[in-house]
């Protein structure tokens, strides 16, 4: 008997997040990974690309290039995709506060290079309450940040028909600890937010809603409990589907799919035994697209040594291969819906289903969107769920292989022998930058950069659609720095809530016990409660480490101050004066750890307080641990630095040192 | 609403089918697997120990050691499983021909161990016939091996409780090339073979037949298109139920369940960008463990460079670490069966149960069992799935990623730096254990092994069961040549069919076409079909590759002579002289390459034959081809060439260049 096979599948896109150093760097690697098979890009952006700073401004310093590429102004943004033709390239732009900016940019290239609007296909991610809760790139306030969005949302409805204005980003969520109910409403009730805004702004036609709810799009993360995570994407997509229907009443079936890219968790990728990771990242990956009926549409996988660094060509390119392998080598394109009608999988949906409508109509009722009680009342959920995550991790309940079990292993010859482990950018990066940009500010033809200028200003406060005079100001020469800084001016800046609770907790275990009992000790010899400041310097947004030290530290007894991420290595040393702080933790994950960890050794020195530890923790190569070592730090601290309780008793112990210091 | 969990499963045994050098190595190396977290032991013997010769037989030569362990007498045994209790272990040993005598040292070392009978728990593999049909260490005629067979599992039944005494092995079934279908239906043919010969020897009870039956597990292996293997394994679940109820009448479902081990395929593995090879190795484990109804007893997974030679213990360690973080950290096994109910998966599970049960019932038309007729056809029907397979990969239909699509690639840090790539077998093991075999013999009390010898002799004539004779040999230190000797001398020895049809068949191709035309010519210079030697010497049984060379040189016109596996270095220079043979091709898998084909060429050279070309195949390290071109081989193939007329070409080319010199 013939066996009757279903028409094969057309595979999802292929991407790498991917981007580094410089716009023709980055150029190179988008084109060799194209030459490879990779079917999309997808751009990373450096910090102060993603913050609306010029790559000269001050809080740039040390951060030109690491995370991603520098975009300063369409001289960049050409170089970045030159001979790619951009009518036929698919290209997801993972930039948020300053997304109506880089789709300026995009467009205004496109333009010149004769790609028809109607042809430009693509993502900008565009999703800022995430960016409150978890990545921390914002800029402006929830309100005008709402309104950069809806903007975007409504000049890609009339102009880029092809486009994904925003991606619900649920990813982030996930990396700062969401359980995946969590992640289904919060992600859910952000879209809503978009969704009655763009209603409530009058801005797009009633009949042209459908198309703004079927350019909605998601960015998803999935971890290694791969069958709950299938389970995940299927109450994802039929929740949509609901949401659709019932709430905004979209009678197409096509405009109520799910449709869906996916960055597979970081989070859970290991230091120890790296090479562990090649087999998480595909377990992820297949809880992705093993249900065609809740398939991803795009996918980019993390190299094994992102937990070490950036990784290098041959890293991605083993990335890259693992899509390829599934796709191409696999039968699974061959067949229909593999779980349709599984009374497993369908028992788990249905209660995740259920959880997650009862959690949206919570945060619903709370008035959803970004009212400041929604946004804290997310962010305090999740660092209570990283809390419980990480409690689960050193308690030896969630087990993590070479973390904490099977920890002995052989030397790796992934790990040894005299290469690189991991790409660094280099030093001169930086500087060269800034001298291209010097050139092309004073290139421009200012009159014309004026001009353009002050129409974005006027369009801003008025409250016309930001994008045509934003793609103006692109096509005059505006930098990134001066569109940032035009709007900084008129809408404000932001700081989001910390979501942490800094006080003592009902938590106990032996090792607890015995921290609490000598922060007891000093507190009675010191007369006081002794102090730790936890800062996060530079524009780097990933505050979830920092925050799970600043619990744990408050759960020991300790006074801890932290006031969130973006605190200027200045502040950080005025803090210390000022609260005489015992001991400063800092926490960078950009790669920027060297030039601002030595400006606040500088500082504190200058100002007479070289005598107070600092720690460091951070994705931190071991060739720069004796880096800071050599500036003063002392201790460094990396993802695989599990037990927090080992790095509380560090702490304690340095002040037990040196407090004496300061009582003489 | 909380979700109802199902409890935890246990996990499947974690296993990495290991053993090389000596037993000492050997031990050492159990040892440290099973502190890493591997909790069952899979024993390779080299191929003297597994076709029942001592490590000084002349055709032993070369190979000791080589694939895996030496056991030549009870004293290797005793010191592979020195510091492991065997009444607490788990241990499956691939052993066929000689799986009585190796079970008989099992259970003798047991008994010194102290260990009761009752706990003794692992497998021996014991499937002569899929040895007839592919892997090619058998030994005896079918009737006398079938005999092995029954009388192991005669002996099992009232001796060893929890021993498998035989796997029903589909795994090498597949590796020559089988579809999903022939697996299903040759497996099946092969359990129902041993059990009807069971039960028509009348050695077991019938009141205890249910319990052979429950007895008989099966050893399987799964491909990269997956989810037909998905489909693949629950149709062995669900066929084996029906054939137990329906054939023989067996009333307990626990009897009847289908408990099978895993090893993934070898055969999919690629020498080109094998970094690759983890992913293949993860999907195939994925499909014999994500249905709980239907998932593997035990799993072990060959390392990443399998298909480039021996792997090391790191290579191991991080096949072992796939393992543990599907088993520990994925969520896999909170969840009952995800299939029930699928649809689709119901659907293929129909169909490939309707397929097999068609094949099975062609197979038991022509008697079944193991007579000529019925292996020849499985035989030949295995050949042709295999050559339309590899026919699939050289059109490029069946897509293999660094193989024949995405094959450019960055340089590996795996696959360069100065360390070796491979674990190789140091050249004085053979030396070493030979002398120790003497030592052995020296020691022995002659008397008592002669006396155990004569007593195996009687029971091997006399029809008595094997078993307690060869125990007693074992104890009496009677070395494994003998044992071997003894039954050869009695039950005489066996050459399997090759299945190969050395004709031109009507398959075409621009490149095929134009090989033959250069046969032709060259058939009309020379007066005569030029003739090709495909050669496999040494002990290695291996002989797909082999095989499809022959099939392929055949239909290019050639004069094909294959006379199958074990064919010694003095025949091949013998039919070489005899036949006039215008090339020679030798085939190794086993890693004796080098003594192998530097005794061939010595030979051609004495006896003038040095003018004709010789070109190898196999399993051969980079190293290793320098070595072979020194001692004058033309042209060295690995798994790597996968293009047969690029082969054919070659083979054509060395006849053009050197037939001159014999018409001369």
């Amino acid at each position: 008997m013939a066996l009757i096979m279903t028409t094969r599948d057309k595979p999802w896109l292929f991407r790498t997040y991917a981007g580094h150093s410089t716009a023709a760097d980055s150029n190179r690697l988008y084109r060799t990974n194209l030459a490879k098979g990779q079917t999309g890009l997808s751009v990373a952006f450096d910090l102060p690309t993603q913050t609306g700073y010029d790559s000269d401004h001050v809080l740039a310093r040390g951060e030109v290039g690491k995370v991603g590429v520098p975009v300063s102004h369409i001289g960049d943004m050409r170089t970045l995709f030159e001979g790619i033709p951009l009518d036929t390239m698919n290209t997801s732009m993972t930039i948020n506060a300053t997304a109506a900016w880089l789709l300026s940019l995009y467009v205004a290239v496109a333009d010149e290079q004769g790609a028809s609007r109607n042809s430009l296909s693509g993502t900008t991610q565009n999703d800022i309450i995430k960016e409150y809760l978890s990545r921390g790139t914002y800029v402006f306030p929830p309100a005008p940040s709402m309104r950069l969005i809806t903007d975007t949302i409504a000049f890609s409805t009339k102009e880029l028909p092809k486009w994904n204005p925003m991606n619900v980003c649920s990813y982030h969520l996930q990396e700062a600890g969401a359980t995946p109910v969590q992640e289904l409403s919060y992600a859910l009730a952000t879209a809503i937010a978009v969704l009655d805004g763009v209603k409530a702004s009058g801005t797009v036609a009633e009949k042209d809603f459908a198309e703004v709810f079927g350019r909605i799009s998601f960015f998803v993360n999935a971890g290694i409990r791969f069958i709950t995570e299938i389970c995940k994407m299927r109450a994802f997509t039929e929740l949509w589907d609901e949401i659709g229907r019932e709430r905004y009443g979209i009678a197409d079936e096509k405009h109520r799919r799910f449709r869906y890219g996916v960055q597979v968790n970081s989070l859970g990728l290991t230091e120890q035994q790296p090479e562990n990771n090649v087999y998480r990242i595909l377990i992820e990956m297949l809880s992705v697209v093993l249900s065609k009926n809740a398939r991803a549409r795009a996918v980019q996988l993390p190299a094994w040594n992102e937990a070490l660094g950036l990784p290098r060509p041959w890293d991605q390119q083993w990335s890259l291969r693992m899509q390829q392998v599934v796709a191409y080598e696999t039968d699974l394109l061959d067949y229909a819906d593999i779980f349709d009608g599984s009374k497993e999988i369908e028992r788990k949906v249905e209660a995740l289903k259920d959880e997650a409508r009862a959690e949206l109509a919570n945060v619903l009722s709370m008035g959803g969107g970004t009212s400041e009680e929604v946004i804290g009342y997310m962010k305090r959920q999740l660092v209570e769920s990283n809390t419980a995550r990480l409690r689960a991790i050193e308690d030896g309940s969630t087990k993590i292989v070479g973390v904490n079990v099977f920890t002995t292993t052989e030397p790796s010859p992934l790990s040894g022998g005299d290469g690189e482990q991991i790409m660094t950018v280099k030093d001169n990066v930086e500087y060269e930058q800034i001298e291209r940009l010097k050139a092309w500010r004073a290139q421009r033809d200012a009159k014309t950069v004026a001009a353009a200028v002050e129409e974005l200003r006027r369009a801003a406060s008025e409250g016309r659609n930001i994008m045509e005079p934003s793609i103006a100001c692109a096509r005059a020469g505006v930098t990134t720095g001066e569109w940032g800084g035009t709007l900084r001016a008129i809408f404000g800046e932001y700081r989001a809530p910390t979501g942490v609770a800094l006080t003592m907790t009902a938590v106990s275990s032996d090792s607890l016990e015995a921290i609490r009992a000598r922060v007891k000790a000093l507190a009675d010899r010191l007369g006081e409660t002794p102090r730790f400041l936890m800062g996060k310097p530079g524009l780097d947004g990933h505050s979830n480490g920092a925050e799970q030290i600043a619990v744990r530290a408050a759960d020991t007894g300790l006074e801890v101050i932290y006031d969130g991420i973006r605190v200027t290595p200045e502040q950080l040393v005025k803090t210390v004066a000022e609260r005489q702080v015992h001991v400063l933790g800092l926490s960078i994950l950009s790669g920027s750890h060297v030039p601002l960890i030595r400006e606040v050794m500088q500082r504190l020195r200058a100002a007479g307080l070289g005598h107070v530890p600092v720690v460091a923790g951070g994705i931190i190569p071991a060739d720069d641990v004796n880096v800071l070592k050599q500036l003063g730090v002392a201790a460094v601290y990396t993802p695989k630095d599990f037990d927090l309780n080992r790095i509380m008793s560090d702490l304690v112990g340095l002040i037990e040192k040196t407090a004496g210091t300061r009582a003489a």
